[in-house]
């Protein structure tokens, strides 16, 4: 069968790199056509990405791909879903709330950006969560008159979050989240991105706009599809989060609390978060990873430096679990990576999982 | 008047190191004894802080006084009180058990180590917080037939969140904390203190008994005198932490989320801060800051290489002021030197309300 | 004596607010005028340095004056020389090459920008080194019809190494000089400065433009003036460097080999270079240090972010004074601070010696 | 055929993790006992590498094998070579002098240690560099009535040096080298290691011993057998360096600048460079990479924190190769990984060579 073929928008900030970094050789996707801002249309790949003093600002740690290198980079703006079965989003959410209707339009669109998830015939999907929202893709597609959809993937701070307390939820019934982030530079792109002036031997206290959408996003994830089979009802949690940025290049660490209905042992709380997402790792998708979440009794972990590219920056990583007497639950520390589970990795691995259900193909 | 002859034991550590920072030219106190390991002894201080290779380990911001470069360090275990008024102690906790009841029987310890912080007849001052403990001294001599005391400040992570919740807790009633700390590498010393190793690029999730520390410690110094007057009533209140590591050289970070019986506004919350300790601060303590708490409406302060050093490192910086839905209350984040206002400063702020309120003197 | 009347042009960025952090109480100075570009004009200075997302970009160490947060910014595009008697330029050379000569048509201008470092008629002033290039300011004027003049100070990287050489070149001659810089982000200055992503756990090996910035001045600035009088020759020393960037905030690190026709002993090396500049600082100009260049015999100083701020950031600390034989002289390592003496304190003391010396005045 | 038996010697420190983490599954090589010291003794290798607090102090990126965890650590002062035919040894220097010796006599000891390095019978092995220097084994052997031999691999930082000098020296004579290191933490190992205290937002100076180390070692590895066969004779190259620690966790950098008898242009130094060890790389040794040094043109690299890992961190990266006027010559930049090429895994290259030449065997 031949593969699908794929065009990548935002193609050259550190997300759209992380697309590129991940997506050779993969068993469903053909990269066909890349976009990015008119300042980098008509030159090669390889060119758009250096800096104004010349300087390749490739980020990802595996090398660029000499295939991506030499392709043509198109303005955006002016693109068309001609020739294409996918397109990868990767832009600012401003660019995001243009660009992905019209080619939602035509063909199924798989984003990174926010501008789409809260509207409420659109899935804000996290793999082995929330995937039965599949169907609000229906939905949206009769409302809007589409032939294709939007679906983007969440935050990366939420990422590591929703997918830890899923297992909770399910198996105690969550009322009550309390989290503060430590993120990564990385997860700011470059442009502006964080200054090593502010980060060095520092904590940056503020994210503008992510508390509020790491609240949001993690109750909508949680959340069930209504009676109607129109829409999500969010799910009955207080969300409260402090987000910093430290000196940390990638992976986000959050310190979390959840108070709980019932009141797990700490070995029954690992024990759910262990088991969690067997199902979907069954499915054995290419970017899946092996564990959901992978729980460390060594109270040392999860360290960021050392877990990050766990499972190539697939998994969650879970340390410190402990019962927690204030919120009347437990309480732990997460590990996940903001640029692949987070972000570009995390979004092709929806996609696949779109693959599998019928709602992309060629 | 002549100053009060004071001893500094443990003279060679970080901690230690910070007091005889900041004790030269104090109009109080006059250091005329030094006492470290066994390893120092009959060393000129100035040689006896190189390392192994040679290097001087002297890790201040200000650089070391000649007067106490010159002098001999004694070794802390034959070390007697003859001589001396008053011994500040920055010794690990195993050799604080030791050494200060044996300081005490004769002089008044202030202390920064654990040793004694959780025993009933001591108590642990914290400046403007709980200085009405003071009675507790009394109690202490006349149960241990001491001629002086010992009175620990507290950990340095207790520090700043026990500062910051007094205001709220006068003014509002605290039923419920919860906190995650970011904590500077400076205050796990030099022996072994955090390797670069470790640190750079990464959070460590785990300071060993630190988050006991800070929720005993809390409740400890927000409690009342019982009736009695014999010991500490623990205030009512639920701690739960989570403490780690950044890569800070010094400050600690701290993110509070607060639930309190009456809700104040964001406005109101900060006003009770920014109001609190006017009576302590107008004592003129010679270590004293001009505000105990600084409070911030920067949404991007405080940060802890910009703030930590305010007000000489005396003043905690406090911003992020929010309202919490979840515990019912107010969030913020707080930034507090922990070798400063933490330990060694905090330490001689202690002991300077000590001369003033009669407890130490010639 | 009423002040000296400036204007600070390129407020906004790093260098020049590091004019505003020194400026406050300048005993001859008073600053009337701030401008910067178009994007600021009209709108506050306290406002004008808030970034996109509102947060306040104030990089010095020292809290704006409330006196300069309330001052309104010009277009400095389209400011005038009315009511200055000396300019402050801190903008980036492309903007400098229009701006200054249109200042300097009527008042004095002394900048850290590169425009004007490499006419013949412009002397690159470095404080105790070349005060004696002061005549070719009589020569710039008189050939180019100006009221004032143009004076750079020598790029932040220049500064330390040109310091360091002049004593060893008094007594000794330099024949060649091959030096490596570890240099501090804040150099770069904010836009777009280094990002976090890319110097975190990372040395940068390459800085536009540096090295050859640095090999042309010192040659300049050990120059002589020349027989005609109207230019100097340079200095006979071949200059090799390879400047890097490293993950520190502040303060510039510099490994120096030195060949000299007279080969000293390393204690004839210290001696030259702690005697050095006793003329200049006896003048007692505001901004001078105590020391032009401070000597350690401590094999692990300088350490950059131990020394950097020594004397104010005004001295230029030398260790690790050792015999080299493959030059045949000496080689040593050195820290200077970069946006203090190599930047904006460094061109008030230019400033400074020029009203000294009658080229600045009312 | 079956493997050669193998014992680790200071197993448990950051140069003896990573020969365990580079061991598993090795064609050649099969890890039979554990030694390190007395404290280790009798506990499972898993168990040793816990520090005082309880943390698992596990350096290397890969992690730990099962097997070797559960192995049985030996007291290296008291372990014998029975059922051993090769000895990998990465202990301090002292702890080599009465170690080494003594299993010289009965089996082939390659080490990491700089205990023998300097002795006239003992090769300093580089790959590719100076494996003609094998001859002295065989004179090591006689003089000493050993059965086995030491041969030590090089220091972290020499080893990047002198693989690039190499080929500039067969090809156009090298007569002087001036260089500077930025050298990662890791080199410095855990005990004491370089605290992050010192490091961050910093440059250390100096590290002692290691410009002697660095200057003598060169010379020897790039010297030639002498007449006589009965030892080195050095190259006549004036070598000057100094090496300074930087906050990067793993990987050294170095700024080098060379001076040559005949002037290549860039392009031949970078042509001689790029084809350096095509026979050696040919042999297929499994530790080898595929190119013994990696010349880039883009002046932006190498970059450590993006170069180290190179080809598994056993090539050298290269770039900003430049003429040099002032020793007539060239000037670069390398990166070097200091614990793969640079120590365990350059040994184990040492000792598959060795394998190759029939010195190490059943």
């Amino acid at each position: 069968m031949s593969r699908i073929r794929v065009a990548v928008l935002g193609a050259t900030g550190v997300a759209g790199q992380q697309f590129l970094a991940s997506l050779p050789g993969h068993p469903l996707f053909e990269v066909v056509k890349l976009g990015a801002s008119e300042r980098s249309a008509g030159k090669r790949y390889g060119e758009a990405i250096r800096d104004a003093s010349g300087k390749v600002s490739w980020f990802a740690a595996r090398p660029l791909a000499a295939e991506y290198a030499a392709m043509k980079v198109e303005d955006a703006a002016g693109m068309t879903s001609d020739g294409v079965d996918l397109v990868f989003t990767a832009v600012e959410s401003d660019a995001a709330k243009l660009l992905e209707p019209r080619f939602a339009e035509k063909v199924p669109v798989v984003s990174t950006a926010s501008a789409f998830r809260y509207e409420a015939d659109v899935p804000v999907f996290l793999p082995a969560v929330n995937l039965d929202h599949v169907k609000l893709i229906d939905v949206q597609r009769r409302r809007r008159g589409w032939k294709g959809f939007v679906t983007p993937g969440p935050n990366c701070t939420t990422t590591g979050l929703a997918i830890t307390l899923k297992p909770l939820h399910d198996a105690f019934g969550i009322e009550r989240v309390v989290m503060t982030s430590m993120q990564a530079v990385s997860g700011a792109g470059r442009s502006p991105g964080v200054l090593a002036l502010d980060v060095i031997d520092n904590v940056i206290p503020y994210i503008p706009k992510e508390e509020e959408k790491v609240e949001k996003e993690t109750k909508k994830i949680l959340g069930t599809i209504d009676g109607s089979g129109e829409g999500i009802t969010d799910a009955k949690i207080a969300v409260s989060c402090t987000c910093t940025r430290v000196n940390v290049i990638e992976g986000h660490t959050e310190s979390v609390f959840v108070g709980l209905k019932k009141k797990p042992s700490v070995d029954e709380a690992k024990a759910a978060m262990r088991e969690f997402g067997a199902e979907f790792i069954a499915l054995g998708l290419p970017s899946a990873p092996q564990h959901l979440i992978t729980v460390s009794d060594d109270p040392y972990r999860p360290q960021v430096r050392l877990d990050r590219d766990a499972e190539d920056g697939m998994t969650t990583s879970v340390g410190r679990m402990r019962e927690d007497a204030v919120l009347g639950g437990v309480k732990y520390m997460l590990v996940s990576h903001n640029t692949r589970m987070g972000a570009a990795k995390g979004a092709m691995l929806i996609a696949e999982y779109l693959v599998h259900a019928g709602y992309i193909g060629k």
